[in-house]
Protein backbone atom coordinates (compact mmCIF):
# COMPACT_ATOMS: atom_id res chain seq x y z
CA UNK A 1 0.00 0.00 0.00
CA UNK A 2 0.77 3.52 -0.91
CA UNK A 3 -0.24 6.78 0.97
CA UNK A 4 -0.22 9.62 -1.79
CA UNK A 5 -0.46 13.15 -0.16
CA UNK A 6 -2.09 15.59 -2.71
CA UNK A 7 -2.18 19.20 -2.65
CA UNK A 8 -5.35 20.86 -4.78
CA UNK A 9 -6.59 24.02 -5.68
CA UNK A 10 -9.86 24.50 -6.91
CA UNK A 11 -12.41 27.26 -8.12
CA UNK A 12 -15.58 26.12 -5.74
CA UNK A 13 -17.65 28.27 -8.00
CA UNK A 14 -19.81 25.57 -9.67
CA UNK A 15 -19.35 22.41 -7.40
CA UNK A 16 -21.55 21.85 -4.35
CA UNK A 17 -18.04 21.85 -1.76
CA UNK A 18 -15.18 19.33 -1.46
CA UNK A 19 -17.71 16.93 -0.20
CA UNK A 20 -20.89 15.90 -0.10
CA UNK A 21 -23.12 13.56 2.41
CA UNK A 22 -22.78 10.96 -0.43
CA UNK A 23 -19.97 11.45 -2.71
CA UNK A 24 -21.12 12.65 -6.20
CA UNK A 25 -19.85 14.13 -8.99
CA UNK A 26 -20.86 17.58 -8.25
CA UNK A 27 -18.14 17.64 -5.55
CA UNK A 28 -14.00 18.54 -5.77
CA UNK A 29 -13.21 15.15 -3.98
CA UNK A 30 -15.65 13.12 -6.13
CA UNK A 31 -14.28 14.61 -9.50
CA UNK A 32 -10.86 13.39 -8.24
CA UNK A 33 -11.99 10.39 -6.82
CA UNK A 34 -13.53 9.24 -10.57
CA UNK A 35 -10.21 10.50 -12.14
CA UNK A 36 -7.99 8.09 -9.60
CA UNK A 37 -11.21 5.62 -9.98
CA UNK A 38 -10.66 5.13 -13.38
CA UNK A 39 -6.59 5.40 -14.13
CA UNK A 40 -5.79 2.84 -10.50
CA UNK A 41 -8.74 0.61 -11.63
CA UNK A 42 -8.95 0.51 -7.75
CA UNK A 43 -12.08 2.07 -5.65
CA UNK A 44 -10.78 5.13 -4.27
CA UNK A 45 -11.36 6.64 -0.57
CA UNK A 46 -10.22 9.97 -1.14
CA UNK A 47 -9.50 11.60 2.79
CA UNK A 48 -9.59 15.61 2.72
CA UNK A 49 -8.13 17.45 5.48
CA UNK A 50 -12.00 19.23 6.05
CA UNK A 51 -14.66 20.04 3.96
CA UNK A 52 -15.35 23.29 2.40
CA UNK A 53 -18.61 24.57 1.69
CA UNK A 54 -20.08 24.73 -1.32
CA UNK A 55 -18.92 27.96 -3.62
CA UNK A 56 -15.96 27.93 -1.04
CA UNK A 57 -12.56 28.04 -2.98
CA UNK A 58 -8.90 26.56 -2.83
CA UNK A 59 -5.45 27.52 -2.94
CA UNK A 60 -3.88 24.57 -1.31
CA UNK A 61 -6.58 22.03 -0.06
CA UNK A 62 -4.71 18.72 1.27
CA UNK A 63 -6.43 14.81 0.44
CA UNK A 64 -4.47 11.80 1.04
CA UNK A 65 -5.35 8.53 -0.43
CA UNK A 66 -3.98 4.67 -0.28
CA UNK A 67 -3.50 2.95 -3.19
CA UNK A 68 -2.84 -1.05 -3.92
CA UNK A 69 -0.68 -0.37 -6.95
CA UNK A 70 3.04 0.56 -7.58
CA UNK A 71 1.84 3.99 -9.26
CA UNK A 72 4.64 7.01 -9.40
CA UNK A 73 3.57 10.39 -7.37
CA UNK A 74 4.36 11.86 -11.53
CA UNK A 75 1.75 9.80 -13.31
CA UNK A 76 -0.64 10.55 -10.52
CA UNK A 77 0.37 14.42 -10.57
CA UNK A 78 -0.43 13.53 -14.51
CA UNK A 79 -2.89 12.23 -15.13
CA UNK A 80 -4.92 14.18 -12.71
CA UNK A 81 -4.28 17.07 -13.82
CA UNK A 82 -5.23 15.94 -17.64
CA UNK A 83 -8.56 14.36 -16.82
CA UNK A 84 -9.73 17.00 -14.03
CA UNK A 85 -11.65 19.96 -15.84
CA UNK A 86 -9.74 23.04 -15.57
CA UNK A 87 -11.15 24.56 -12.35
CA UNK A 88 -9.51 22.21 -10.30
CA UNK A 89 -5.87 21.69 -10.78
CA UNK A 90 -3.29 19.17 -8.41
CA UNK A 91 -0.07 21.07 -7.52
CA UNK A 92 1.54 18.25 -5.52
CA UNK A 93 1.63 14.50 -5.34
CA UNK A 94 3.88 13.16 -2.95
CA UNK A 95 4.24 9.28 -1.25
CA UNK A 96 4.27 9.86 2.58
CA UNK A 97 4.40 7.61 5.46
CA UNK A 98 1.41 5.40 5.49
CA UNK A 99 0.43 7.01 9.03
CA UNK A 100 -0.53 10.10 7.31
CA UNK A 101 -4.10 11.32 7.50
CA UNK A 102 -4.82 15.04 5.66
CA UNK A 103 -7.42 15.41 8.41
CA UNK A 104 -5.79 13.86 11.99
CA UNK A 105 -2.30 14.94 11.47
CA UNK A 106 -3.39 18.74 10.22
CA UNK A 107 -1.98 20.77 13.25
CA UNK A 108 -3.77 24.14 11.76
CA UNK A 109 -5.69 25.55 8.58
CA UNK A 110 -5.08 29.37 7.38
CA UNK A 111 -8.31 30.76 5.45
CA UNK A 112 -9.09 33.80 4.07
CA UNK A 113 -11.76 35.75 3.50
CA UNK A 114 -12.20 38.76 1.10
CA UNK A 115 -14.34 41.82 0.91
CA UNK A 116 -14.20 44.67 -1.63
CA UNK A 117 -15.87 47.22 0.15
CA UNK A 118 -16.06 48.93 -3.21
CA UNK A 119 -18.41 50.54 -5.62
CA UNK A 120 -17.45 47.33 -7.82
CA UNK A 121 -15.76 44.43 -7.21
CA UNK A 122 -12.46 43.79 -9.34
CA UNK A 123 -13.55 42.38 -12.50
CA UNK A 124 -10.63 39.77 -12.80
CA UNK A 125 -11.18 39.29 -8.42
CA UNK A 126 -15.07 39.27 -8.46
CA UNK A 127 -16.21 35.64 -8.43
CA UNK A 128 -13.80 35.04 -5.45
CA UNK A 129 -14.76 38.07 -3.33
CA UNK A 130 -17.68 39.13 -1.19
CA UNK A 131 -18.94 42.48 -3.11
CA UNK A 132 -20.09 44.48 0.01
CA UNK A 133 -20.37 48.44 -1.00
CA UNK A 134 -20.68 49.66 2.40
CA UNK A 135 -18.37 51.79 4.63
CA UNK A 136 -17.13 49.52 7.08
CA UNK A 137 -14.86 50.61 10.11
CA UNK A 138 -12.25 48.05 10.42
CA UNK A 139 -10.98 49.23 13.89
CA UNK A 140 -13.89 48.16 15.19
CA UNK A 141 -13.75 44.95 13.35
CA UNK A 142 -10.33 44.32 15.26
CA UNK A 143 -11.71 44.82 18.32
CA UNK A 144 -14.20 42.45 17.93
CA UNK A 145 -12.24 39.68 16.12
CA UNK A 146 -9.89 39.74 19.43
CA UNK A 147 -12.99 38.62 21.47
CA UNK A 148 -13.11 35.55 19.18
CA UNK A 149 -8.97 34.87 19.58
CA UNK A 150 -8.75 32.05 21.84
CA UNK A 151 -10.71 28.35 23.03
CA UNK A 152 -13.78 28.71 22.91
CA UNK A 153 -17.39 27.13 22.39
CA UNK A 154 -18.17 28.71 18.97
CA UNK A 155 -22.07 27.20 19.11
CA UNK A 156 -23.12 30.97 18.34
CA UNK A 157 -20.91 30.44 14.89
CA UNK A 158 -21.78 27.35 13.39
CA UNK A 159 -24.38 26.44 10.73
CA UNK A 160 -24.99 23.33 12.12
CA UNK A 161 -25.25 22.16 15.58
CA UNK A 162 -25.82 18.34 15.34
CA UNK A 163 -22.63 17.67 13.31
CA UNK A 164 -20.30 17.88 15.93
CA UNK A 165 -20.49 16.42 19.86
CA UNK A 166 -18.19 19.66 20.71
CA UNK A 167 -17.86 23.01 19.39
CA UNK A 168 -15.30 23.93 21.24
CA UNK A 169 -12.52 25.53 18.88
CA UNK A 170 -9.55 27.42 19.19
CA UNK A 171 -8.67 30.36 17.00
CA UNK A 172 -4.95 31.15 17.19
CA UNK A 173 -5.34 34.60 15.17
CA UNK A 174 -7.87 36.93 13.14
CA UNK A 175 -5.93 39.28 11.03
CA UNK A 176 -7.95 41.99 9.39
CA UNK A 177 -6.27 44.22 6.44
CA UNK A 178 -7.31 46.72 4.05
CA UNK A 179 -5.92 46.29 0.82
CA UNK A 180 -6.86 49.20 -1.60
CA UNK A 181 -10.76 48.71 -1.53
CA UNK A 182 -10.70 45.38 -0.10
CA UNK A 183 -10.64 44.03 3.43
CA UNK A 184 -8.75 40.78 3.80
CA UNK A 185 -9.39 38.70 6.95
CA UNK A 186 -6.94 35.67 7.55
CA UNK A 187 -8.18 33.71 10.16
CA UNK A 188 -5.69 30.93 11.53
CA UNK A 189 -7.11 27.98 14.12
CA UNK A 190 -6.61 24.02 14.46
CA UNK A 191 -10.10 23.36 12.83
CA UNK A 192 -13.29 25.25 12.31
CA UNK A 193 -16.85 24.18 12.66
CA UNK A 194 -18.90 24.35 9.43
CA UNK A 195 -19.83 27.99 8.52
CA UNK A 196 -17.81 29.57 11.38
CA UNK A 197 -16.08 31.36 9.58
CA UNK A 198 -18.85 32.25 7.45
CA UNK A 199 -20.61 33.45 10.59
CA UNK A 200 -17.65 34.98 12.06
CA UNK A 201 -17.37 36.97 8.93
CA UNK A 202 -21.19 38.37 8.67
CA UNK A 203 -20.40 39.36 12.53
CA UNK A 204 -17.80 41.44 11.90
CA UNK A 205 -18.95 43.26 8.66
CA UNK A 206 -22.35 44.05 11.27
CA UNK A 207 -19.52 45.70 14.12
CA UNK A 208 -17.76 47.16 10.99
CA UNK A 209 -21.20 48.81 9.42
CA UNK A 210 -22.46 49.47 12.43
CA UNK A 211 -25.11 47.10 13.11
CA UNK A 212 -23.82 45.98 16.34
CA UNK A 213 -20.74 46.86 18.68
CA UNK A 214 -17.50 44.80 19.37
CA UNK A 215 -18.58 44.95 23.01
CA UNK A 216 -21.55 42.28 21.79
CA UNK A 217 -19.01 39.58 21.07
CA UNK A 218 -18.35 37.86 24.84
CA UNK A 219 -22.30 37.90 25.21
CA UNK A 220 -22.99 36.24 21.75
CA UNK A 221 -20.28 33.49 22.46
CA UNK A 222 -21.74 32.44 26.15
CA UNK A 223 -25.72 32.13 24.81
CA UNK A 224 -24.53 29.42 23.12
CA UNK A 225 -27.34 30.34 19.95
CA UNK A 226 -27.02 30.67 16.58
CA UNK A 227 -29.72 33.31 16.17
CA UNK A 228 -27.43 35.58 18.09
CA UNK A 229 -24.72 36.03 15.80
CA UNK A 230 -24.39 37.49 12.71
CA UNK A 231 -25.57 36.77 9.28
CA UNK A 232 -23.64 33.90 7.23
CA UNK A 233 -21.14 35.99 4.51
CA UNK A 234 -21.74 34.34 1.40
CA UNK A 235 -18.88 31.63 0.18
CA UNK A 236 -17.81 33.20 -2.52
CA UNK A 237 -15.41 34.93 -0.53
CA UNK A 238 -13.62 32.06 1.11
CA UNK A 239 -10.74 30.79 0.24
CA UNK A 240 -8.73 27.77 2.14
CA UNK A 241 -5.12 28.90 1.14
CA UNK A 242 -3.01 26.48 3.37
CA UNK A 243 -3.39 23.22 5.81
CA UNK A 244 -0.25 23.11 8.49
CA UNK A 245 1.28 20.24 8.97
CA UNK A 246 4.40 18.98 11.62
CA UNK A 247 7.25 19.86 10.20
CA UNK A 248 5.97 22.40 8.07
CA UNK B 1 -19.94 70.78 -24.05
CA UNK B 2 -18.33 68.34 -21.07
CA UNK B 3 -15.72 66.10 -22.37
CA UNK B 4 -15.65 63.15 -19.89
CA UNK B 5 -12.57 60.68 -20.24
CA UNK B 6 -13.07 57.45 -18.13
CA UNK B 7 -11.08 54.44 -17.47
CA UNK B 8 -12.71 51.71 -17.44
CA UNK B 9 -11.91 47.72 -16.39
CA UNK B 10 -13.07 44.49 -18.25
CA UNK B 11 -13.07 41.09 -18.30
CA UNK B 12 -14.07 40.38 -22.37
CA UNK B 13 -14.56 36.91 -21.89
CA UNK B 14 -18.36 37.33 -22.99
CA UNK B 15 -17.99 39.97 -25.52
CA UNK B 16 -17.46 40.46 -28.86
CA UNK B 17 -15.14 43.05 -28.68
CA UNK B 18 -14.54 46.93 -27.31
CA UNK B 19 -16.47 47.68 -30.21
CA UNK B 20 -17.99 45.53 -33.28
CA UNK B 21 -18.70 47.07 -36.93
CA UNK B 22 -22.21 47.95 -35.75
CA UNK B 23 -22.51 49.01 -32.04
CA UNK B 24 -24.50 46.30 -30.39
CA UNK B 25 -24.95 45.59 -26.95
CA UNK B 26 -22.67 42.56 -27.47
CA UNK B 27 -19.58 44.82 -27.17
CA UNK B 28 -18.17 46.39 -23.93
CA UNK B 29 -18.67 50.06 -25.27
CA UNK B 30 -22.28 49.31 -26.52
CA UNK B 31 -22.99 48.60 -23.32
CA UNK B 32 -21.10 51.35 -21.83
CA UNK B 33 -23.31 53.41 -24.29
CA UNK B 34 -26.31 52.10 -23.17
CA UNK B 35 -26.02 53.35 -19.85
CA UNK B 36 -24.87 57.09 -21.01
CA UNK B 37 -27.48 57.42 -22.88
CA UNK B 38 -30.20 56.04 -20.24
CA UNK B 39 -28.67 58.14 -17.83
CA UNK B 40 -28.11 61.25 -19.85
CA UNK B 41 -31.15 61.17 -22.12
CA UNK B 42 -28.43 62.00 -24.99
CA UNK B 43 -27.31 60.24 -28.06
CA UNK B 44 -23.78 59.10 -27.23
CA UNK B 45 -20.69 58.42 -28.84
CA UNK B 46 -18.05 56.71 -26.93
CA UNK B 47 -14.67 57.51 -28.19
CA UNK B 48 -12.31 54.51 -26.81
CA UNK B 49 -8.46 54.83 -27.12
CA UNK B 50 -8.67 51.81 -29.83
CA UNK B 51 -10.42 48.40 -30.69
CA UNK B 52 -9.69 44.94 -28.54
CA UNK B 53 -10.70 41.91 -29.87
CA UNK B 54 -13.24 39.64 -29.09
CA UNK B 55 -11.97 37.96 -25.40
CA UNK B 56 -9.60 39.88 -24.95
CA UNK B 57 -9.74 42.02 -22.09
CA UNK B 58 -8.22 45.52 -20.14
CA UNK B 59 -6.98 46.37 -16.52
CA UNK B 60 -7.19 50.28 -17.61
CA UNK B 61 -8.63 50.71 -21.21
CA UNK B 62 -9.51 54.60 -21.86
CA UNK B 63 -12.57 56.12 -23.96
CA UNK B 64 -13.96 60.05 -23.84
CA UNK B 65 -17.49 61.01 -24.45
CA UNK B 66 -19.18 65.00 -25.17
CA UNK B 67 -22.16 65.55 -22.93
CA UNK B 68 -24.80 68.28 -23.79
CA UNK B 69 -25.69 67.91 -19.96
CA UNK B 70 -24.75 69.51 -16.81
CA UNK B 71 -23.00 66.04 -15.53
CA UNK B 72 -20.52 65.30 -12.72
CA UNK B 73 -17.90 63.25 -13.02
CA UNK B 74 -18.75 61.50 -9.46
CA UNK B 75 -22.89 61.23 -10.91
CA UNK B 76 -21.78 59.28 -13.96
CA UNK B 77 -19.05 57.35 -11.73
CA UNK B 78 -21.59 55.91 -9.47
CA UNK B 79 -24.40 55.60 -12.30
CA UNK B 80 -21.80 53.68 -14.64
CA UNK B 81 -20.80 51.05 -11.85
CA UNK B 82 -24.47 50.60 -10.86
CA UNK B 83 -26.26 49.82 -14.40
CA UNK B 84 -22.92 48.13 -15.88
CA UNK B 85 -22.69 44.32 -15.74
CA UNK B 86 -19.94 42.94 -12.87
CA UNK B 87 -17.42 41.84 -15.46
CA UNK B 88 -17.11 45.91 -17.05
CA UNK B 89 -15.60 48.45 -13.90
CA UNK B 90 -15.52 52.11 -14.33
CA UNK B 91 -12.54 53.13 -12.52
CA UNK B 92 -11.86 56.69 -12.84
CA UNK B 93 -14.12 59.33 -14.36
CA UNK B 94 -13.00 63.16 -14.66
CA UNK B 95 -13.90 66.19 -16.87
CA UNK B 96 -11.05 67.30 -19.28
CA UNK B 97 -10.10 69.46 -21.84
CA UNK B 98 -12.68 69.50 -24.89
CA UNK B 99 -9.35 68.88 -26.54
CA UNK B 100 -8.99 65.27 -25.17
CA UNK B 101 -9.90 62.25 -27.24
CA UNK B 102 -9.02 59.16 -26.38
CA UNK B 103 -7.94 57.84 -29.46
CA UNK B 104 -6.02 60.97 -31.44
CA UNK B 105 -4.20 61.77 -27.88
CA UNK B 106 -3.09 58.65 -26.86
CA UNK B 107 0.93 58.14 -26.94
CA UNK B 108 1.37 54.74 -25.97
CA UNK B 109 -0.11 51.44 -25.15
CA UNK B 110 0.80 48.60 -23.06
CA UNK B 111 -0.51 45.31 -23.46
CA UNK B 112 0.54 42.31 -21.44
CA UNK B 113 0.04 38.37 -22.73
CA UNK B 114 0.09 36.30 -20.45
CA UNK B 115 1.31 32.26 -21.05
CA UNK B 116 0.77 29.38 -19.18
CA UNK B 117 3.55 27.00 -19.32
CA UNK B 118 2.94 24.11 -16.37
CA UNK B 119 0.88 21.17 -16.80
CA UNK B 120 -2.52 23.42 -15.63
CA UNK B 121 -3.72 26.77 -15.48
CA UNK B 122 -3.88 28.45 -12.27
CA UNK B 123 -7.87 27.68 -11.12
CA UNK B 124 -8.43 31.45 -10.60
CA UNK B 125 -6.35 32.79 -13.41
CA UNK B 126 -7.69 30.63 -16.08
CA UNK B 127 -9.55 32.93 -17.98
CA UNK B 128 -6.61 35.44 -18.32
CA UNK B 129 -4.23 33.15 -19.56
CA UNK B 130 -3.18 31.42 -22.53
CA UNK B 131 -2.99 27.64 -21.56
CA UNK B 132 0.34 26.27 -23.82
CA UNK B 133 1.82 23.42 -21.77
CA UNK B 134 5.05 22.94 -23.84
CA UNK B 135 8.56 23.48 -22.78
CA UNK B 136 9.35 27.28 -24.25
CA UNK B 137 12.93 28.65 -24.64
CA UNK B 138 12.12 32.10 -23.57
CA UNK B 139 16.11 33.38 -24.48
CA UNK B 140 14.52 32.25 -27.98
CA UNK B 141 11.65 33.93 -27.98
CA UNK B 142 13.76 37.32 -26.53
CA UNK B 143 15.85 37.08 -29.59
CA UNK B 144 12.97 36.50 -31.91
CA UNK B 145 11.29 39.88 -29.97
CA UNK B 146 14.28 41.87 -30.48
CA UNK B 147 14.27 41.59 -34.45
CA UNK B 148 10.48 43.56 -33.68
CA UNK B 149 11.59 46.11 -31.75
CA UNK B 150 11.68 49.39 -33.90
CA UNK B 151 9.41 50.64 -36.87
CA UNK B 152 8.39 48.37 -39.62
CA UNK B 153 5.90 47.80 -41.40
CA UNK B 154 3.80 44.70 -39.69
CA UNK B 155 1.75 43.58 -42.61
CA UNK B 156 3.06 40.02 -41.92
CA UNK B 157 1.51 40.31 -38.36
CA UNK B 158 -1.77 41.91 -39.20
CA UNK B 159 -5.64 40.20 -39.37
CA UNK B 160 -7.24 42.33 -41.50
CA UNK B 161 -4.33 43.92 -44.32
CA UNK B 162 -7.84 45.63 -46.00
CA UNK B 163 -8.66 47.99 -42.65
CA UNK B 164 -5.56 50.51 -42.49
CA UNK B 165 -3.69 52.65 -44.94
CA UNK B 166 -0.15 51.65 -43.37
CA UNK B 167 1.06 48.52 -41.24
CA UNK B 168 3.77 51.22 -40.28
CA UNK B 169 4.10 50.85 -36.23
CA UNK B 170 6.55 51.37 -33.90
CA UNK B 171 7.00 48.92 -31.24
CA UNK B 172 9.55 50.38 -28.47
CA UNK B 173 9.87 47.32 -26.21
CA UNK B 174 8.52 43.82 -26.03
CA UNK B 175 9.23 41.99 -22.96
CA UNK B 176 9.67 38.47 -21.31
CA UNK B 177 9.32 37.68 -18.17
CA UNK B 178 9.60 34.02 -16.66
CA UNK B 179 7.31 34.17 -13.39
CA UNK B 180 6.62 30.17 -11.59
CA UNK B 181 5.17 28.56 -14.38
CA UNK B 182 4.00 31.75 -16.94
CA UNK B 183 5.85 33.33 -18.84
CA UNK B 184 4.55 37.50 -19.50
CA UNK B 185 5.26 39.15 -22.79
CA UNK B 186 4.86 43.10 -22.33
CA UNK B 187 4.36 44.81 -25.49
CA UNK B 188 4.88 48.90 -25.36
CA UNK B 189 4.37 50.97 -28.67
CA UNK B 190 2.85 53.94 -30.17
CA UNK B 191 -0.41 51.74 -31.54
CA UNK B 192 -0.99 48.30 -32.97
CA UNK B 193 -2.63 46.58 -35.79
CA UNK B 194 -5.97 44.59 -35.53
CA UNK B 195 -4.41 41.05 -34.02
CA UNK B 196 -0.76 42.21 -34.17
CA UNK B 197 0.11 41.57 -30.48
CA UNK B 198 -1.28 37.87 -30.86
CA UNK B 199 0.40 36.77 -33.96
CA UNK B 200 3.89 37.83 -32.74
CA UNK B 201 3.23 36.04 -29.47
CA UNK B 202 2.02 33.13 -31.66
CA UNK B 203 4.98 33.21 -33.75
CA UNK B 204 7.50 33.86 -30.81
CA UNK B 205 5.49 30.71 -29.27
CA UNK B 206 7.01 28.96 -32.44
CA UNK B 207 10.15 30.14 -31.76
CA UNK B 208 10.07 29.17 -28.45
CA UNK B 209 9.09 25.70 -29.08
CA UNK B 210 11.67 24.87 -31.71
CA UNK B 211 9.33 25.18 -34.84
CA UNK B 212 11.19 28.28 -35.69
CA UNK B 213 14.34 30.07 -35.33
CA UNK B 214 14.80 33.54 -34.16
CA UNK B 215 16.56 34.26 -37.61
CA UNK B 216 13.53 34.15 -39.33
CA UNK B 217 11.93 37.05 -38.10
CA UNK B 218 13.63 39.51 -40.61
CA UNK B 219 12.29 37.90 -43.72
CA UNK B 220 8.64 37.35 -42.31
CA UNK B 221 8.80 41.41 -42.16
CA UNK B 222 10.00 41.68 -45.18
CA UNK B 223 7.73 38.92 -47.00
CA UNK B 224 5.22 41.52 -46.10
CA UNK B 225 2.84 38.38 -45.87
CA UNK B 226 0.44 37.22 -43.07
CA UNK B 227 1.26 33.54 -44.11
CA UNK B 228 4.83 33.78 -43.27
CA UNK B 229 3.82 34.71 -39.48
CA UNK B 230 2.92 32.18 -36.93
CA UNK B 231 -0.70 31.25 -35.30
CA UNK B 232 -2.98 34.03 -33.60
CA UNK B 233 -2.46 33.15 -30.05
CA UNK B 234 -6.03 33.06 -28.55
CA UNK B 235 -7.33 36.72 -27.01
CA UNK B 236 -8.05 35.30 -23.34
CA UNK B 237 -4.22 35.82 -22.50
CA UNK B 238 -4.53 39.15 -23.72
CA UNK B 239 -4.78 42.43 -21.59
CA UNK B 240 -5.16 46.10 -22.29
CA UNK B 241 -2.99 46.97 -19.20
CA UNK B 242 -2.64 50.86 -19.48
CA UNK B 243 -2.83 53.46 -22.13
CA UNK B 244 -0.60 56.41 -22.00
CA UNK B 245 -1.13 60.01 -22.37
CA UNK B 246 0.98 63.27 -22.50
CA UNK B 247 1.53 64.27 -18.43
CA UNK B 248 1.48 60.11 -17.51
Amino acid sequence: MKNMKMTIAYDGTRYKGWQGQKSTDATISGKIEAVLNKYTGEEIHLIGSGRTDAGVHASEQVANVHLKGEFLPEELFQSLNHYLPEDIAVLTVEEVDERFHSRFSAEGKWYRYRICTGIKADVFARKYVYHCPQNLDIEQMKLAAAHLVGTYDFTSFCGNNHLKKTAVRTITEIRLTRKADEILIDFYGEGFLQNMIRIITGTLIEVGNGTRTSTEIPAILEGKNRALAGFTAPPQGLILQKVFYKGD
